[in-house]
């Protein structure tokens, strides 16, 4: 019976391990979110992945398991060569333990930033374009060029680091240690940054009044029409839109696709992107790179990542 | 006998134009350069074109004809849609004017950044690299990205704008009417923007001095040692190196090759864009990006234009 076998993807995250079950056409089956943040050790992370699939594959054939993984991932060696978010996962070869724990059932692995890049390309805002360029909006801002369904990954995987791109030289500092990347102007830490500022200066203010103080409650308050949260949300949209255009110039990819939680707060940073974007692009090139949000929300890389059994 | 077949690349750009002809597989057999000033019909420029094809294959067979461009090409109409340099031939249709003047002889148009690229790709610095970036540093600033040996031109041919990517929003005026682009920073006008601004500023100085100020007289006279001509250089060139680190973080391409007129002035800018490649990039990124200087200086346009006969 075909329709009994199953593919399943994982995303894994700093708090959550997302956790989806397909149809061998790449269809959406079922798909949870599991809080990981009690994982200490590789081997909690293994009994994790390995209820969850059992989980989502109970009465089914297992064909492929497809795995995204934030961070930086030797992909030859299939080890996690450094990932902030997952301190117990760096140096660890989690493909390898993954293989073995699962095994006979074939196993992908790849970056989270990679994973989504590919779900949008493949079912979401990236369907119908050969070119793609995808944004991810989180704590921190990560990208990827996806051509003819194939991710640009460069000479030693480092291509698609946009959230480094130096946007005001000898600008402010980012985490990288460099200044001026998009990244220390729009990001969840960045909005986070300026934020708390504010509330230092201006204890008084609807800013300085929040009782925690993170990009979602600063949209929030944007919603609610505070100015001064507004504007921040808006200056950062411009940095954001700078990027863009640099996107626009350099690769003209046929659509830019944003991804992230921070395409949450849409309604305060895109009109300014977009000003940005349309003001330092050249016209050929903004009329010919359409910028789309992303269609599969949190749920790209889970997507993406089990496209290498679909493409084979 | 196959010795005496060729193919002629021709490269025309606003005072001159260059003209090689090619063995078979592309080994450089004669080449000059025509003075082209004197063109301002475009019959002027078809007559230039015959007499330099004429006298480069005269007792040869002409087995095809490249041609670059210095402007925005439409490459599927042939037609020359803006060229700053060229202005008698703005809205030309040069490649049905060549074909007919040229018939039965096979003919190929493209741009002079796109040929310069392929020039350096298939017979320059960039061999033996899977992918290359080349920058053209000019008057302008131009660039393309080769992968595979093929241009990545983009949704609408206008990817490879390197020259307005921005470095610093909000930054300085560019002459394409945004603010804070690379080429705003560093490029033929803006070095020479900045040495007449310091000469108005200071009469006295050996800038003010020049009998003409341009990015060559400034040049020499930074090699003669005087220290502001080379701050203007070594300023521009960390602008220059903050553009190459993006080029790095976002395309990590295996060779980053740099061509144009500037180039000779590379002893005091290029240790200062290392600098800022260094700092604003990440290592793995500029330890696989290698950057190199053009192999085949103002020649590169002129052996990518026939590159499309090599690779039929």
């Amino acid at each position: 019976m075909p329709g009994s076998e199953v593919y399943v993807g994982f995303d894994l995250g700093g708090s959550f391990l997302k956790a989806s079950s397909f149809s061998l056409d790449g269809e959406l089956a079922e798909r949870r979110s599991i809080d990981s943040q009690w994982c200490l050790r590789p081997q909690d992370y293994l009994d994790l992945f390995k209820d969850a699939a059992k989980s989502l594959s109970s009465d089914k054939h297992l064909k492929g398991i497809g795995t995204a993984v934030a961070g930086v991932l030797d992909p030859e060696a299939g080890v996690i060569v450094d990932s902030p978010n997952l301190p117990a996962l760096s140096g660890v070869p989690l493909l390898e333990m993954l293989k073995d724990s699962f095994a006979p059932i074939p196993l992908q692995m790849m970056n989270d930033a990679n994973a989504a890049a590919l779900g949008e390309y493949f079912a979401g805002a990236g369907v119908e374009h050969e070119s793609m360029f995808i944004i991810t909006l989180g704590t921190g801002v990560g990208g990827g060029f996806v051509v003819d369904g194939e991710i640009w990954s460069g000479a030693s995987g480092m291509a698609g680091e946009i959230g480094h791109m130096v946007i005001e030289k000898n600008g402010k500092p980012c985490t990288c240690g460099s200044r001026g990347c998009l990244e220390a102007y729009f990001s969840g830490w960045a909005l986070e940054r300026d934020a708390k500022a504010h509330a230092q200066q201006y204890p008084d203010s609807a800013i300085g009044s929040l009782d925690i103080i993170s990009p979602i409650s600063l949209s929030e308050l944007a919603s609610s029409g505070d100015d001064e949260a507004r504007t921040i949300l808006e200056n950062g949209g411009y940095a954001l839109g700078a990027g863009i255009a640099n996107i626009m110039n350099l690769l003209n990819p046929e659509s830019i696709v944003l991804v992230g939680g921070l395409v949450n707060a849409k309604e305060h940073f895109l009109s300014f992107a977009q000003m940005a974007w349309e003001e330092n692009s050249f016209d050929q090139a903004s009329s010919s790179s359409k910028v789309f949000v992303g269609k599969l929300g949190e749920w790209a890389g889970v997507r993406g990542a089990i496209q290498p059994f679909l493409s084979e």
